[in-house]
């Protein structure tokens, strides 16, 4: 059976910040050869996440990181000692992870739609889990 | 190998819905006939998403309609200059896709559980992709 | 084919608890024998989800569960009439679903990420699935 998850290495240099992801991971998915599958990207950290949103105006995600950080401020009556329990929280909002189909080989994603790591505590050096299944 | 994607075409009627795409979901797991596996219902669009909630009593999505837009109100100082910032931001705490496990050829879900795809900027034609894998 | 599907019981013991199921999803997945696919966890209510986040140290839990209740409070101007409307809100922003890569027969989990089943609306007797697919 081929080996078909692989680890993108990802240097942040914000403390939040999106960054698109969309092309790391087609070409992971073109290394394996499956072309018809389901394709998960996993994030192992628990203050950055993953989401899918725009590409087109990256100013959509200024209005996502900024909207997100007024509904989750970074100091608040917080109890965990680290000062980033904001990251914490943001990343149960949008997420660990998505699934995307494969098909011929191919993401299928909308038209507008990418891929982005969030950072929510950076700058710093992150992974991110890319899996296939066939099916 | 059987082709297990199919894509749902869904006209909106407002800006804001919740529609329950339960049903449609199930016809395509029954058309592919596969009984084990996953079913993932995924979103090809940026200002639409899909959830999980209660079917019983249409208020609960009334609420859950109305709180979001409070937490996400469609006017603020955003930078996106389409006027839709806020149905991008929704999409990225609602989520684009849901994974369904499915058993003897049925969707696993909760006795109240429905499946919705969730306009956040619409009247629009709409797509939605339902893809399964075996296992 | 072996069964892969395994539905966890859980006992909350408060209106608002996230409680650890890593270890409990483990031993499923050890169940199967299956080493290399996709573990998805599905929570089958309305009223409770699955995040995953940090495990190390509890107030983050705790940080969690004060801010997500901050910006979804129990009262407030609710159609719904059964006073839970809040804890269908929280469902549909954290998730019904995580999908968790398995690789020689662990989940890929990071280094402070644990699995949490999220109650808003307990005490209650609560379900949750777990699958595996291979590949």
């Amino acid at each position: 059976m081929p080996e078909t998850k692989e680890t993108l290495k990802i240097g942040t240099r914000a403390r939040i910040e999106m960054i698109d992801i969309t092309a790391d991971v087609q070409k992971a998915v073109d290394r394996w050869g499956i072309k018809e599958g389901l394709c998960v990207v996993y994030v192992p950290h628990t203050t950055a996440g993953v989401t899918i949103n725009e590409n087109a105006d990256p100013h959509v995600q200024d209005d996502i990181v900024a909207h997100v950080s007024t509904l989750v401020p970074r100091r608040g009556a917080f109890r965990h000692g680290e000062g980033n329990s904001d990251a914490h929280i943001k990343v149960s909002l949008t997420g660990s992870s998505e699934s995307i189909i494969v098909e011929r080989g191919r993401l299928v994603l909308g038209t507008w739609q990418s891929i982005f790591f969030c950072e929510f505590d950076g700058p710093r050096k992150r992974k991110c889990h890319v899996k296939v299944v066939g099916g």
